[in-house]
């Protein structure tokens, strides 16, 4: 059974996967890539993937047969797995619990399409759907309090050798220390100005417009003032909402037709470059939230999307001490960006 | 000059380089390794480097001349540099500071030695000492807060192209998020427990021996329980001590004869894995800290050193969820680099 442990100082949780235990050779092995094989995420090789939890398909067809155009599998290396005890406990001074969870692929159309932004507009409007479909369902689940939703591309990126594009979903028993931060951040500040941060934010940037990448009908894309990666990129709604599954049915071509753009413009200026984009949403709310809690967290927080190009020279020791070093002023990266023909 | 600047919603600090900054195109240049050049490390190439600020050198040598054990020079790409004025100002919601700070290079051999484990013992000992008498030097800068000692190696840990081994440091006007996040949880433990959570953790390891790695004379290495990368570990004195630059003269030996040892086993048992190296030490502590606060601040922390390697395909989303996986428990990393014959 994969492990949750506990960090005793910095509090952050790490998922031990015991199962799939990698063993030195297999680092060794992991530095080349891997050589071509039929992939398990096209259509017709449905039977290679782990029977599927959900899909859009056409009329008539059946589960796990052709004729879907987004289809959801288990993940094949679970990090975590569906299950009802989460057995925390202690060990010595540390902290443990049962790796109790959900790991999901999102597979974002059934031709071999590997750039997110090749997708057709309608497609990545189903790939919206879909996460929020997702979401939704995990969320019944009263052990989960947190879905991340994301992507790697390009190995630089950590993706595996699966090529085909696709997005993934980790449904936790905890809130990631990240989230926990930004929202005590985002708390602290609604607290004392009584305005959500990000949508000040918003308003800071489309006024002094630096550091601008796109705007569409409702959404705004830009290099964030303190960003900590080389072109690293963000989409946000301009009106406050704190839940992604709560985006409205209308909404959903606009952000489809901002992640696109923003995609192709990356693509364009960085040279296919490999990245990670993580979606920040709020946690979700339970009933044993204290009273009064409920109504602020909807005011305090703000969903986003999080792009994160991964550019090779970059990222040394800030692993190890939070500090980063940006060598590409978010103002130059948003020029780039902005002014790219697409 | 380049700037700092704050994240308002986390908190973190980013240096924004704006002096030397990137553009798309050297981004994909840095994809591909650079030639074979000169090295700028090796004795007899000073006039490459900038001036030397210290220098380990046989009697009747001249500075920036041959005949060193030992030199530190500013860095080349100095992300931040020697200044009065801190310059803290808010921009619209956003904190900015100038850049001040120190970037040095410790060049750990006069010889082209590429693996810090090649490094005779007598060599490694000098490399201790250059690192105390750095971090007391800087100490004496009242804009200082911290000292981050570093090593990167191998280009998937954000190396340079210079393969000569070298250490290097970053004094800053801020404390580091990281920093700061430990010793507010090691303040936290010591508060309720009146114990070093680090002196707690030495001894349950010690205990269970599950995750040693290697025993020295007064210094332990290990697995972390909550290992965030397959094969982390981390050396610590056994003796309390909160701050690296108060290591005694006698105890440089067998810390040098452990750090040695752990990289000759990490490079055996991983096939010389790129690594990120951290000292993680206690900030400068100020005249203007709280009363009693002096004291406290000594008894809650531990001085340690974190070594990381960047093995690849591991590290996706993490960056920006704080949520790790770690596919090798800590239990089976420990064993294979415990029995390595070295």
């Amino acid at each position: 059974m994969p492990q949750l442990r506990k960090d005793p100082i910095i509090g952050r949780w790490i998922i031990i996967s015991t199962e799939r235990a990698k063993r030195p050779k297999d680092f060794v092995v992991s530095h080349k890539d891997a050589g071509p094989t039929p992939c398990p995420f096209c259509e017709g090789n449905e039977n290679m993937t782990p029977p599927e939890i959900f899909a859009f398909r056409k009329d008539g067809t059946g589960k796990d047969k052709p004729g879907w155009q987004i289809r959801v599998v288990p993940s094949k290396h679970l990090v975590l797995r569906i299950g009802r005890d989460l057995g925390r406990k202690a060990v010595g001074i540390y902290d443990v619990m049962n790796s109790i969870g959900a790991h999901e692929i999102i597979i974002e159309s059934p031709k071999h399409v590997t750039h997110f932004s090749d997708l057709e507009q309608d497609n990545i409007n189903l790939v919206i759907k879909a996460y929020i479909n997702r979401i939704m369902d995990l969320k019944k689940d009263e052990n989960f309090k947190y879905v991340m939703l994301f992507k790697n591309y390009g190995r630089a990126a950590g993706a595996s050798s699966i090529t085909h594009t696709h997005s993934q979903l980790i449904a936790t028993p905890v809130n990631p220390k990240r989230v926990k931060e930004e929202l005590n951040g985002s708390r602290l500040y609604f607290e004392y100005k009584e305005r959500c941060i990000y949508c000040d934010i918003i308003r800071q940037e489309l006024d002094n417009r630096q550091r601008i990448v796109a705007e569409v009908d409702g959404f705004v894309a830009f290099c964030p003032f303190a960003s900590r990666f080389p072109f690293e990129t963000w989409i946000l709604p301009l009106a406050h909402s704190c839940d992604f599954e709560n985006l409205k049915e209308e909404q959903i071509p606009a952000l489809s037709k901002i992640l696109k753009e923003v995609f192709l413009r990356l693509r364009k200026v960085l040279d296919d470059p490999p990245y990670n984009y993580v979606l920040h949403t709020a946690p979700f709310r339970r009933a044993k939230a204290k009273a009064g809690y409920w109504k602020t967290i909807t005011e305090d927080y703000h969903w986003h999307i999080e792009i994160m190009p991964r550019l090779t020279g970059i990222a040394g020791f800030e692993w190890g001490t939070g500090f980063y070093i940006n060598p590409t002023p978010p103002e130059e990266a948003a020029k780039y960006l902005r002014e790219a023909k697409i």
